[in-house]
C-alpha cells in the first residue's frame, strides 16, 4: 500500500491509508491509545486499541481509516484537527530508545548546551526544525532575487594560501607541507569575477577563529555574497541590497507563516525606503538621544548599534537602517574613499534589530589606487596576486555586499543566540560535541 | 544616459545608446577603428574614427547609433551580426595594461598552468566563462529538482572534530589548541537530518588531501548531496537520482545552447531508463569484451570504468550507467548489505562517459547493526556521537547520493582536466598561484 503523507489526509476522509512517520506523543487511556504521528508535512492524531508497545520518536507505519472527529473534539490549532486516523494496524519500523528528556511538547525547555549536545534529537522538535525551514527559504530567496537580476552563481573557495589582512582570527590548515588558511570572506574572489561575469553571487562558508564566546559569532558561518560591476555610485549597491532584502522578506512571509507564528515573530517593519545615514550622523543622533558622546569614535559599538536601530524604528518606521561612510583607514584596502572627504569611505553596513546584518559598499577599481593602498595598509602584492591581475587589465566601478545567513535567520525569528540559527554551530568550545569532553588538546 | 546592454541592441536600430563593457578586439584600419565590445549579455561590433587610444580588455563606454550592416558584412555567427554601433564618443573607464597573451580569439591556446596563473584574465575569454555558466545551471537545476520533491536545503559544516574513517587524505586544522579536520563528505550530517526533515539536500565543499596530481581530483570540490527517508528499497534512491540527473540535463539543454556549441558538446545520450548492473556483472562483461579477467577484483579500475561505459553506450544506448552491489567491506560502515548475500551492499555508483559521477545507496538504519559495524570497521563510537544519536532514537530506511559538481561540468563539456571545471582549482601544487613560487614550505 502506497504511503499517504499527513498533509494529504484532510482530503481523504473515509479512506483507508498507510501513514509513515515518527511517533510524536502517546496518550495511553487504558485499552485505547492516542498517538500523534508526524512526518515532513504535518502531524495527525491516530487512535487505536490493543496497539503494540511503542515509544516516542519511534518510526512507525499506521494503516487506518481517516474519520471526521466529533464536533467537540475538533482541534482548531491543527491543520488536521478536524480528523483522526482509526488505526487498523501499527507496524514498528524503528523503535526509539528511552528519550533523555520529554520531546512531546511544543517547546523544548532545554539550556543551549543540552540542546546542542542532543542536536540529532532536538531538531525533531517542530519549533527547532522551523528555524531551518526559514533559513532554507532565506537562502533560496537570496539566490532567486539575484538570478532575476542576471547574477551568476559561483563557488568561492574555502582554502586560501595567504591572509592578506593579517593572521589574527584565521584558521590554519596543513597543506602538503605548506601553510594554508580558511577563508574569512570571498571578497577578493567575487571582485575579480566581476570582469569575467559582471554580476556574481555565492553562498559560501566563512571561517573565523573567534577566540571568545559571544552570542553573535560562530567560527563557521554562511555568507551570502553578491558583487557587480558598472555601478554609477555606491548608492546602486544599497539599492540592490535593499531589493534583495525585501525579496527575502516577502518570500519568508509567503512561505513561512506557520514557522513565524511558532516564534510569534513578524518580519522587520520597513518604511518606503530603508533609511541611510552616515556614521557621524548616527553618532550625533546617539549623542542627542542618550547624552553618550560617541561622536569621535571610530566605529559603532554594539550599544550604539542598538540605539541607532531604536532611532530608526521610532523616527523612521524602519527596523533596518544603512550606516555609510565609515572611516577609510578602519576598513580593508579595497574600500572606496569618498572623494569629497577621503577620511570616510563608501562603505555601508546594514543594521537590523540592533545588530549588523551585512557589510558592503563600493570598491576601488583603479589599479594604481589599489597598489597605493596595499602599500599604505602594509600588505604584500604577492598575497593578492590574482586579485591585482583583474584590476591591472581593466575592471569597471564595482561594489557588493555580504549578508550573514545565520544572523538574518536569528533576527527574523528573534532568537537570543546565533547558535540556535546554525544546525551544527562551531565555536571555541564545540564542534558538534564539546571539545573538552572528547579530546585532549 | 542610461546603459544599454549588448543583448538589447538588436531591437534598437537607429537609436543612440550608451554601451558599457570590455574591449574584446581592436582592428585598426588607419583612421577607422573597429572595436568589438563585450558585456555580460554578448558582443557587438562598434566602428568609429579618430578614437582615443585604447587597449584590449579595457573597460569603456561607447555612445553611438545602432545601424544595420550592409548585406555583405552581416556576420551570421553573431547574435548582433546584423548590426553595428557607429561610435560618437568613446570614454575610457579603466585602461588595461599590456596583455601577457592574445585574448582576442575564440580559443585561448594556453597550457593549463598558464591558464590558471592568469585565472582572473583567462576567465574573460568567452569559452572559459562558458564552463562556469554551465556549472551555475547544473547546481541550480540540482536544487530545483529536489525542491520540487519536497527536499529541504541545509548547510553542511566544513570543520569537523574527528575523522571516523581514518586520517589519510584529510586536511588538519588548528582549532584553539585542538585538532580539527576538513570534511570529506557531509554523509553523517545528511543522514542524521533525515529524522528531523525527512528529505534534505546540500551544496557543499568537500576536502581531500589527495597527495598526487591526477586529471580528476581536486583538493577542494563541490558536492551535491541528497538524502531521504522512507525508501522502500535501494532502487528508490536510483530513481530519485535518475530524476535529478535528467532534470539537470534538460535544464542545461534549455539554457546552455550557446555554451554547449562552443565545446561542440552534446549532453550524454540516455536510454529510456539508465541501465543498472551489479559489480560482478560488470566485471563479467568486461572479461567477455576484452579478455581481461577482472572478475575477482574488489572494485572497478579506471580502465574498467571506461570499458563498462563503452558497453553501456554501445549495447544499451546510454552514456550513463549505474553499478550496484559493491563489496560491503570496501564501503563505509553505514552501507546496507544485501540480505540475500551480505558480501555485497546496496551501494551504487553512477558512471558517465568513462568515470564516476556519483556514489550513493541505501544506508543502515538499525541502531544495533550500525553499532556492530562500527566495531567491525574498527571505529570509535565517540567519533560519530551525533550520528548515532539519530539512529538510537528511531530513523526510517534511508538512502541518498552525492554528485560531483566539477565532474559533471567536466564531462558534459568533455573537458580533459577537472581543473578546467573549477574556477579556482586547488591541488598539491596550487592554491591560486603555485605554492612553490610564493612560499617556503
Amino acid at each position: 500500500m502506497q504511503r499517504t503523507l499527513v498533509g494529504e489526509t484532510v482530503n481523504k476522509v473515509a479512506e483507508t491509508v498507510r501513514l509513515e512517520g515518527w511517533v510524536d506523543t502517546i496518550r495511553d487511556h487504558g485499552k485505547i491509545t492516542f498517538i500523534d504521528l508526524k512526518d515532513r508535512t504535518g502531524i495527525i492524531q491516530c487512535v487505536g486499541v490493543n496497539l503494540p508497545k511503542v515509544s516516542p520518536e519511534s518510526v512507525v507505519a499506521i494503516i487506518g481509516t481517516i474519520a471526521k472527529r466529533p464536533e467537540k473534539l475538533i482541534n482548531q490549532e491543527l491543520e488536521t484537527g478536524q480528523i483522526e486516523v482509526q488505526i487498523e494496524k501499527l507496524e514498528i519500523i524503528s523503535l526509539a530508545g528511552e528519550l533523555p528528556f520529554d520531546m512531546g511538547q511544543k517547546e523544548l525547555n532545554l539550556d543551549l548546551p543540552t540542546l546542542l549536545d542532543y542536536r540529532a534529537l532536538t531538531l525533531r522538535n517542530a519549533k527547532q526544525a522551523a528555524i531551518f525551514k526559514v533559513q532554507a527559504v532565506v537562502v533560496e530567496a537570496f539566490r532567486q532575487a539575484l538570478i532575476k537580476k542576471d547574477f551568476m552563481e559561483f563557488q568561492a573557495p574555502s582554502i586560501i594560501s595567504a591572509v592578506p589582512e593579517g593572521g589574527a582570527e584565521v584558521f590554519k590548515v596543513g597543506y602538503f607541507g605548506y601553510s594554508a588558511y580558511l577563508s574569512q570572506s570571498p571578497q577578493l574572489y567575487k571582485s575579480l569575477l566581476v570582469s569575467p561575469f559582471e554580476r556574481v553571487f555565492s553562498v559560501n562558508h566563512i571561517f573565523r577563529a573567534e577566540p571568545s564566546v559571544t552570542t553573535r559569532h560562530l567560527t563557521e558561518a554562511t555568507s551570502l555574497d553578491a558583487e557587480f560591476g558598472f555601478i554609477d555610485s555606491w548608492k546602486d549597491v544599497l539599492e540592490m541590497e535593499e531589493y534583495v532584502i525585501r525579496f527575502i522578506f516577502s518570500e519568508v512571509e509567503k512561505k513561512c507563516d506557520k514557522e513565524l507564528k511558532m516564534y510569534d515573530a513578524t518580519l522587520p517593519k520597513l518604511s518606503q525606503k530603508i533609511p541611510v545615514i552616515k556614521l557621524r550622523e548616527a553618532q550625533q543622533i546617539i549623542f542627542e538621544r542618550t547624552g553618550r558622546d560617541v561622536r569621535d569614535e571610530k566605529d559603532l559599538s554594539p550599544e550604539d548599534e542598538r540605539e541607532i536601530c531604536r532611532w530608526a524604528s521610532e523616527e523612521k518606521g524602519s527596523e533596518l537602517i544603512f550606516i555609510s561612510h565609515f572611516l577609510t583607514k578602519k576598513k580593508p584596502f579595497y574600500v572606496y574613499p569618498d572623494p569629497e572627504d577621503p577620511t570616510y569611505a563608501f562603505s555601508v553596513d546594514l543594521l537590523g534589530r540592533g545588530v549588523e546584518w551585512s557589510s558592503g559598499g563600493q570598491r576601488l577599481n583603479d589599479y594604481n589606487s589599489i597598489l597605493n593602498n596595499l602599500k599604505e595598509w602594509g600588505l604584500k602584492e604577492k598575497d593578492v596576486e590574482l586579485y591585482l591581475q583583474s584590476f591591472k587589465f581593466g575592471t569597471p566601478p564595482l561594489g557588493g555586499f555580504a549578508l550573514g545567513l545565520e544572523r538574518i535567520t536569528m533576527h527574523i525569528l528573534k532568537l537570543s543566540n546565533i547558535r540556535e540559527a546554525s544546525l551544527f554551530p562551531r565555536d571555541l568550545e564545540r564542534i558538534d560535541t564539546r571539545l573538552s569532553a572528547n579530546k585532549t588538546p
